[in-house]
């Protein structure tokens, strides 16, 4: 099958590098609009999204999210907020006595709602040329984040997007290759993969991304202790908590 | 600004009325495709995507998921799962000795990462004629669906999404207005919206859906009663607090 979504939705890749042009209010609206027309639990729109147009508070934030300096460096960013504040205070206003606080199930379906915003707005970024980066980082430094975007209780980040136009460099670069199918689709029920099938997943990744010395052990393990043992690895959990104590 | 990806975006509306069109299989490999290639932390395709063909499965889907028959009437069906559980089974494989336990950080990225392939799976979906329904309703009675979709500790459902060709009905009703931007989008901090604000909000939501007879308070205490105060919502978040205590 192919059209030009489906193209343009295969050809998407991550651009951290941008070029002067600005991102004009034209583009920025229609980016909005995208997210804003994205599929919504009960037409609720369980987020805010922060336009960070502050250069100095671009700046704190490209440090507080594993001081990453591009982040600074980008036409437009967007920081999307999964918001379970705005309809407990609407049903208030409309004289609700004492509605209950959001729970943890409030929290994940705003988290949803957010990302699914997000992505309409990668894709309708894409479309006009314009490149982006999510930055899962944005859930680290939790005390700080909070103070820096007045965050108050109830109100979590959900993901960080940056857009601008991507460089020649950017444009060239290939795209990292994802897993086969059957690495990450089951029929029906949840089966793990066995160790063996493991290799073959990410060494089939690897092949197909000709990437030439692959060794599991050496990638795999490399990989943990960069990644998933990381110090912003464990932040990110760490301020996860933080915000969740809100909300149980 | 307008393009054709833009004006899909814009059109997307949720279909819960399908015809008897089966999706092909290039259809629902095109639907993966995109779900795959969805920008994703790392590479690390943190989700696992379970493709319900069992119609005896369906059936208790459709009722574990605030009993919804039209669920069990997709033509296709997939649970999207955050995963927290692949890549440490992969850090074991390849010789780590004692990866740490998932936190909630991981958790709340892995769902990121799902909903963000979901999003792709919609947008794919729409640009092929075929409709699609987000059910968040899958995060309920955690028990019961571990014991169904037999979710291991560290995967947790972040989204289902039923697809199909619309009806005629389906494709004639209108779509939701969203709120206007000022009530979802702050410069740079957060903002709460004042109850004047609020009620604005609402009601010019209201008047561009050509909502006759809106009146803010009764149309927000009954929305509260339907749905947050709801028995569904309730119990998503009993089910949400299950499904952390593994991350904790």
């Amino acid at each position: 099958m192919e059209n030009e979504i489906l193209k343009a939705l295969s050809a998407r890749k991550s651009v951290r590098v941008f070029t002067d042009r600005p991102v004009t209010a034209e583009e920025r609206a229609a980016i909005l609009e995208a997210a804003f027309q994205a599929p919504t639990a009960g037409n609720q729109q369980l987020y805010t999204i922060l336009d960070i147009t502050d250069q100095a508070l671009k700046e704190r934030l490209a440090d507080l999210c594993d001081h990453q300096p591009f982040i600074a460096k980008a036409p437009l960013c967007l920081v999307f907020l999964a918001d379970c504040r705005r309809w407990p205070r609407a049903y208030r206003a409309a004289g609700v006595e004492n509605p209950r606080k959001p729970g943890p199930g409030d929290l994940l379906l705003a988290m949803a709602d957010a990302c699914i915003a997000a992505q309409n707005a990668v894709t309708a970024a894409e479309s006009l040329g314009i490149g982006s980066c999510y930055i899962g980082d944005v859930l680290e430094n939790a005390e700080q984040m909070r103070q820096v975007l007045q965050l108050p209780a109830h109100v979590v980040p959900a993901c960080m997007l940056v857009f601008g136009y991507p460089t020649e460099q950017q444009q060239n670069r290939p795209k990292p290759v994802r897993f086969r199918e059957e690495a990450v689709v089951c029929e029906n029920t949840y089966r793990d993969r066995t160790e063996e099938e493991l290799r073959e997943d990410f060494t089939c990744r690897a092949a197909a991304g000709s990437q030439v010395g692959f060794d599991f052990d050496r990638h795999i393990q490399a990989f943990c202790k960069r990644k998933y043992e990381s110090d912003f690895s464990r932040e990110m959990s760490r301020s996860a908590a933080v915000y969740l104590k809100d909300f149980t």
